[in-house]
Order: structure tokens, then sequence, then C-alpha cells
């Protein structure tokens, strides 16, 4: 059986001109990288278009036995452009740490891949990059103003702004930097964060266009005076420079599909202590440039899809047409209590046990009033059974779910899903969308909204620290702004290690950080890992190249 | 009066293709990066081209006057393009650490200069960020096998890999990572390098293609273990998944000047803790594409231009037809003693106390036995009489001087000059070429060749540490290695205030540094900054760009 990147590597790529003049761009609102990548900034009459529909593709929560939510998301879209409707997919772009070290890539599976695979998961066209290089000369920035007579009198100690590389580098998370003697600046405690996990990637991927970007960047608090007052990108002056380095980041990417369906990949921050999905510009460039956009959101409906409905929605200023909910047989056997050795075996009793998971994020997404389909991603093992039964659970919300073995068939294996979904988008009125909250509410009320409706526990409890934060940030109004859960993907719960649907649980906040860019408060639950580290075996191990600059072992 | 950048944007800048076509390039041969700029993969076929003649443009020892030694390039080739000769220029990329604080860009300057501007000062295709990736990505390595059991037995106090990021951040020049407790890592001391001192930067630069790169990646010595053996990447076992994200970096980037002379732009290693010059490929490329090549050296002929004739030439296999030494009446001023802020004013007395800066590059450069030629680069407030005065100078020598104002006037400021170089090109003869030394010579006599021919001074003096590394050396023969000297820009002596050209003196070595992937012994004056830091009023803070992506600030 072929690998993920031999089966990659084997695709008849077209050139980028091909899928350009499939889009329909205009030589201006588009250019090269390299052959097979371009970037995209639709001119003003294109961004007249009318709207196609969105498909959001979110999942149960994630286990270790795998959902493919990515390669749903690829594979739905494949099987739409087999029917003949105009489709894009809007995905977000790999981190390089993890393809280093245990995650490998994030560009599908199997027969549902975007393709330039190793391109797309290592450099792509430098959107990571130059977040790093933005992140860590603002950073330098910060530390030179410090070193220069500290006119802003910032704090030292309260410095926010961490530093940032897109390596998985456990040595970097806590670091004291600025030693050396008085010619090295001052020294500090310190941190690298992930590159995804920058405040700069959520703006990135939150804004409209140059102004709109930079007004976010001049609002990031980067730390606090001896007074406690907040210090801003603004009061340092540098707003221009950070956004003269991203401004070519901000332009969505193109590439295809190995069925040469249109992708827009674009951006790729975190789902817990971000809002998980690709930029607002690659979904709505996709929504004029096509009639069905078919995206994700990262981890489970608990997170990347909550957010997407709650945060991203009322930004990007167009409801889902339908919410496709990703569930795998082994998944959900997991969460049923079954061990990751024995998922090849029917257990129909563990499926049993786990469907509850499926349950509650088919509720949660139906409150929203858009239209709900499930997607079981069929793995080799599952029984008819298995899927039958998964299949009954969904009709008992009275959602329609459908099998669809995309890893091994490509659009092919998911027909009946595609239709699906098309006839679901019927169905969608936007008069329905019901948000969770309201702006106005304040920050304890929206969690507990998401606490009850959407994990289907009973409150949020504060920590101290946490309560008195809230306190301190009604003085700025910072009180009022959309909540971003930060949670374990694992479980409903903030306990990675409750599997399945739990119902007798509390979600402890343990601290918020004002995201005052991004224009969001993260309420931490449990610690939060922003920069991961490497295996004992990492990746790079078995990643080689050889002369012709074939690659192997990229996965 | 115009701004450099503002030049540039106002340019008529090509499409690539017609650049492309110009110089002759099939469709597999090249890659676009935006409309602009591409990269570059000679066919085997275009290989075997007979290669053009090479003119390196060097310099007297660089001072705050500025010499504009990259101006001169780019106006030479220019001039030479306007004689119909097929001219190509090669150049090193520029750091965007320098470029966000104090020097501002490398693209050289009024009415010779490289374009597209902005790009290339800021990412350009991405090869300092592939770079930086790359070489942050090993050093998480490293700190993973210590932390993972440690099955090299490194020593954690004897890690030679430091971390990599192009900013100018001295906070990070020493730094204690691995804090946070057992699971973030071992706590050890470490530090950041610049980009540009990355030792993959200087392998990136000397590779011949993908496989001499893994060889010499996996040749890097990492560290030493508690018995003091080396440890290389080799034994890390993942040269090639750093090769890999080198993949295209290892591509030159072809662009043009503002007179739409085709132009190499890659690499940019350090010229004193490396060999200071863009790439090998880069530098082939042009000769196998070009009659005429005109390349640079980093800082004056003593670090750049002694390391492009005794260490790249023989790996390119090239030896230069034509040394063009730059200087300004201006800079030689400052030799002779003259304060910078009197430079504006006549001043023949100082002019003459200075010459003796070029007359020992002159003499070294003539030894050789490449033909020498002098380009005085005009500043506006330069009198007859000073010009003529440095002429003069240089024809004592035998070295013809011409007077070059490509600021002002780009290639057409350059005719005299371009025709004295092509010329001087005619009397070449490699046969005439004369090694300073030979490669079995100890390391000692190699640099007492250095310190006598090139700098004009008396001997090198060991410190007691360097004595014992040579000593230590011997038993892996590294003390065969070909040597880098590390030593200020700004004098022919290890003492970075004495200007001229001072006789008697001693140059001092503080300590060897090997650097076996690049394969090079780098002997190390005094202390040399390997992370700069930002000045009072950094250049980001006059960097903008409006909501047309119009930059302004960027110098």
């Amino acid at each position: 059986m072929k690998t993920d990147i031999e089966i990659a590597q084997s695709a008849d790529i077209w050139p980028i001109e091909k899928i350009v003049d499939q889009v329909g761009l205009s030589a201006d609102e588009w250019e090269p990288y390299g052959r097979d990548k371009a970037k995209v900034q639709l001119s003003e009459s294109t961004q007249q278009n009318k709207l196609g529909k969105l498909i959001l593709v979110t999942s149960i929560n994630p286990t270790p036995a795998g959902e493919g939510k990515s390669t749903v998301t690829v594979g739905l879209a494949d099987a739409l452009m087999q029917q003949k409707r105009k489709t894009m997919v809007a995905l977000r772009e790999p981190s390089l740490g993890p393809v280093m070290g245990l995650k490998g890539g994030a560009t599908g599976g199997g027969y549902s891949q975007v393709i330039p695979m190793a391109d797309i998961n290592m450099h792509f066209t430098g959107d990571f990059h130059a977040l790093t290089s933005a992140h860590n000369t603002l950073a330098a920035l910060i530390d030179n103003s410090l070193y220069q007579g500290n006119p802003l009198h910032l704090d030292s100690r309260r410095i926010l702004w961490k530093r940032a590389l897109d390596v998985n580098d456990r040595a970097l998370r806590h670091v004291t930097i600025g030693l050396g003697g008085p010619t090295s600046g001052i020294p500090r405690e310190d941190g690298f964060d992930i590159t995804v996990a920058s405040e700069l990637m959520a703006i990135l991927t939150l804004s409209h266009d140059l102004d709109g970007m930079k007004q976010r960047i001049s609002r990031i608090v980067i730390g606090y005076t001896y007074d406690k007052e907040p210090v801003t990108v603004a009061d340092l002056g540098v707003e221009g420079a950070i956004t003269t380095l991203l401004k070519d980041a901000i332009k969505p990417n193109l590439v295809q599909t190995l069925a040469h369906t249109p992708a827009l990949i674009h951006g790729g921050p975190f789902a817990n202590i971000a809002q998980g999905t690709n930029s607002i510009l690659a979904t709505k460039t996709a929504l004029q440039l096509s009639d069905y956009t078919v995206t994700e959101a990262g981890f489970g409906a608990d997170l990347g899809g909550e957010k997407f409905l709650d945060f991203k929605t009322p930004l990007l200023g167009k409801v889902p047409d339908t919410i496709v909910v990703v569930a795998t047989v082994r998944a959900l056997k997991m969460h049923g209590g079954e061990n990751k050795q024995h998922l090849t075996k029917p257990n129909l009793t563990a499926l049993k046990q786990g469907l509850g998971n499926l349950g509650q994020h088919l509720k949660s997404m139906k409150r929203y009033g858009v239209p709900v389909v499930v997607a079981i991603n069929k793995f080799t093992h599952d029984t008819a059974e298995e899927l039958a039964l998964v299949s009954d659970y969904a009709k008992s919300f009275g959602v329609d779910a459908y099998v669809a073995n995309v890893w091994g068939q490509g659009g092919s294996g998911a027909q009946e899903l595609a239709t699906g979904v098309v006839q679901a988008t019927e169905r969608a009125n936007y008069q329905d969308f019901k948000p969770l909250y309201q702006p106005e509410d304040d920050a304890l009320v929206k969690i507990n909204h998401i606490v009850q409706e959407i994990y289907g526990g009973h409150k949020a409890v504060l920590s101290a620290k946490a309560e008195k934060q809230l306190a301190t940030f009604k003085k700025y109004g910072w009180d009022k702004l959309p909540i971003i859960m930060a949670k374990t993907q694992n479980s409903l719960t903030d306990d990675a290690k409750r599997f399945g649907a739990p119902t007798d649980f509390d979600i402890h906040i343990r601290e918020f950080m004002p995201k005052l860019g991004a224009g969001f408060l993260v309420a931490l639950t449990g610690s939060i890992l922003t920069m991961p580290g490497l295996p004992k075996h990492p990746a790079a191990l078995d990643i080689d190249i050889d002369s012709d600059g074939h690659i192997t072992g990229l996965n």
C-alpha cells in the first residue's frame, strides 16, 4: 500500500495556471510561487461576487485513533466537484514543528490530499516564516526599548510578548534571556511559543486587509508598566514595520487537491488559545469564487466548531449552510473505553458506550439552527453492523449520517455524503441562526453558555486569580470581549482522560489571557502547552532527500 | 532628491519571464516566485557552457563614511550591459536583522540597485527563513536527544550548536534554556546567532548540489561527549531531514537591476566567521550564463577579498579575471584621521595620510597575479584634486583607477570603469595565479601568510587556549583545514580603531572554531559579535505600509 507522500508524489499535478483559469482569476489577482502554488488577492470587483454556500467540517473529540477531518474535507470537496458543482476547499496551513515531530503533515491522507504535499508541509509560500520573523522582530524591539533607557517604563517582569519558533522544542518553553553583562540586555524570564500560537497568527487570520491588520497589531498588549498599566504595540510605534513584514503573508495560497479541486490554504491558529480555522480572507475568497466552500475547524466541535460559530461567523459575515460532524467507529469505541490496540476488532458494546460523545456534539451543533449531517469516515476494519449503529444513533437526533471512504477512494468514496450535504444546504435559512451568546454579555455568562450548551456540563468555576483578573479587566472593557476557551481537545470536560459524554462536571478557569490585537479573551482551563516537544523517535529521523530532490519519510 | 526605495518603487520593473528569456533559460530551468523573482536550477547541458569572465569587486577597509561596494558592483554590471556585453551580477542576500536595525538594506543605492528592493530586503524567496528553520530544527533535535536519555553521551556543557534568528536581538546572545522542570528539558547555557552566522549558511553557499550539501551537513560537529570526542549531525542521524528543509534554498534567485541586468542573489555568509560571498552555485550559474559576471566579497580586501581568493576560488574552480578595489575619497580621509563630520570639506592632508590603506590592499591583491583596477566611487563633495590624488597614487602601484558615479548615474556613470575592467580581463592569465598558501601547510603557517602578505603585519600570536586547541585538532586532522580569519573589518590590524595602514603589529588569535561542515577553521581575533543589537532609534520605527501595500521608510 502506498504511503501518503508516495500517492502525492505520483499525482498528476496541474500547473497552477490551469487551476487559476478554472477558478477564473484575472492576471492581476494572483502571483505564482513555484509552478504549483500561487498567492491570491481578489480585485474589488471580484469581491462583489455573490457568496457561495459554506460547509463547515467539524468532529467528535479527537482520540489517538484518528478522525480524518482534513481527509473528509478534501474528499467531500472532490465529490462535489465530481458532481459538477463549482467547489473550493479552505484549510489551515500545517505547522513545521509537528511535521518534524510526531504528528506528521496536515494535508489530508490517502486519495484525499492537497498537493504539493511536501511543500505545503514545509515552507509553503513562507507565511509562517514571515510570522516568526515579525513576531521575533517585535520581541527584539521590546527588549531593545528596555535596554535603551526604557522610555515606556515597561516592567521587565510583566512582559507578555514571548518569542516564537515553528519548531517543537521543549527546551525553549522557559528561558532566561539578556544574560552576558551590560552590553547584552536586561536579564529577565522569557519563553518561546510555537509560531501557530502567536497572537500575530490569530491576527493574520482575522484581518480583512492590510489596514485592518495594522490596527489589530497596534492594539496588541505587549506588557505592563510598573504602575500595571497596559503597554501596546502602538505605544512602541512599530505597527507599520510589523505589518510590512506580513504584506505577502496576508494573501491566501492557492493549490489543488489530488483531483484538481482548487484549495485555499492559509493560516493555522491553534484551536485552543485561538480560533482554530484558516483565515477569514481565505474563506471569503473561496466563497466569492465558488458555489460550495468546504472548510474545517480545528479539534472537535466543542473547540473549533464552537469558535467558528460564535467568533468567526460574525467576523466573516456568513453563517455556514451545513455543518458536517466527522466520526469514526474506531474513535467512538475509544470514547466507549476500548484500548487503542483492540480497535480493529468489532466491539458493539464499546461503540454503544462511546456514541454519547457524538450525541453531545450533534446536540450542540443543532442548537445553532444550521443543518447538521454526520460523516462516518470509514476504516478498513469497520463492520456493517457498527456503521449501521452509528447511523441509527445519528438519526435519533434527526441527523442523517453517511459512510464515506475518502482515504481509499477520494471523492468517489463520498458521493452519498456530497449529495446529502447539498440537500442539507437547501434547508439552510440564515434567519434560523441562533448565536450562543450576545456580545454585551459578561465573560462569565458567555462561558457558562459554552459550558452548558456546548460541553454539556454544569458551570464554570473561576480560580481566585481569574476572578481578580476579570475585575481588573472591567477597567479596560476587556471583560466584554468574545471568549476563546483553551481546553483539552480530548474531552468535553477539562480533564483530558474523561472520554465519552460526561455530564456531571464543572469547567475550571485557571487564568485569562487578554489578546487585544486578536480581539478576544482566552479562558485557560488546566495547562495548555503552547510549545510542543519532540518524541523519542522524531519524524525527522526518517526524512531524507536524494540527489534528484526526491523526498522520502515525510508523512 | 529621491530615496533609494522611492527610486526602486518608481522603476519600470520587467516581468521575470523577460529576464529569463534574456538569460536564455529553458522552462525547466526556473520557477517563478511572484512576478519579478525566480529560482534557477540549470540543466546538465547548460552546466557544460563555457564559463564567462569573473570580476571580483572588493574594497579598502570599510569606514562609517561608506564605500558603496554593492552600488559599484551593480553600476559596473549595468555599464557592461550598456556596452552590449552579456553580463550578470552575483550578490549576497541581505539579512533582515540589520534592515530593521541601523544598516538598512543591501541592494545597492541610488541608480545602481537590484529590485524588487523591498522584497529582496525582507523575505525574498525564503532562503534565510529556510536556514533559520533548519538551524533551529537541528537545535531542537539535539536538545531532544539530551532529554530522551542522551544516547550519544553529549556533554550538555559542550554543545557547540547554538540557535539562530534573522533578527538583531542582543537579549538572545546569552540565554539559559531547558528551565521549567523535568518536562521541559535539560537546563543549560545557550545563545542565539543571527542566521547569516549559522554554519548552515556557509554550507548552503559552498555546496554544488543536494548530495554535497548533505555530506557537509552530516559532518557538522554539534558538540562533544563527556570524553571530549566530537559528535556530528551524522551521529544524530538527521542530515536527511535538515537537507530536505534546504531543498529550495539551495537554488540561486534571479532578479534584475534597475537597468534590467540579470542578477543572481543568493546566500549571505558573514565575511569574518565565514567566507563572506554569495553562493558558489550563484557564481557558477552566472559564469555559465554570461560573458561577464560581476560579484563582490564582503568587507575589505583583507577579509572578503582574501577569502574569495584563498578559499572560494579553489572550490569554484575559477580564478577571477580582474579584481576591482573600491575606494572613496571620504573613506580614505577617515583612514587619514579626519572626523566623519568634516568629510564634505576638501582635505588633501588627511587624504594623503589615508591612502596607505588603499596601498596595502593593492599590494595584497596584486600578489595573486590577477589584474587589479581601482574604482573611485564618487561622492558629491569630492574635488577634482582629491580624485586625481587617488588616481595618481594607484598608478604608483601600476594600477589604473577610474572615477565612477554609479549612485547618481547608474551604468552611465561607470563607462570608463567598465572599459578599463574589460581591458584588464584581457591581460588575465590563469597560470599567473599565485595562491597564498598550500592546502598541506600548518594552520599557523597559513595564518602567518595572511598576516604578513595581506594585512602587512608581523606575525600571528596564539593565546594559550588557541595553542592547546591546535594541539587537540591535530588528532582529527582539523589543523590542515583552510583558515577563515575572524577579524574586525575596520582595520588591517585586529584593533578596530587603528585606521590607515599600520605596519608594526601582530595579530592575536584568541580561539579557533572548527567548522567541519563548512570545511574551515575559524581563527578568532578579539571578540566577534555573531548577534547584533538594535540602535536607540531602530529603522523599524520609520517603516510603514499603506492600504495599497506601498512601503515607506525602508532604506
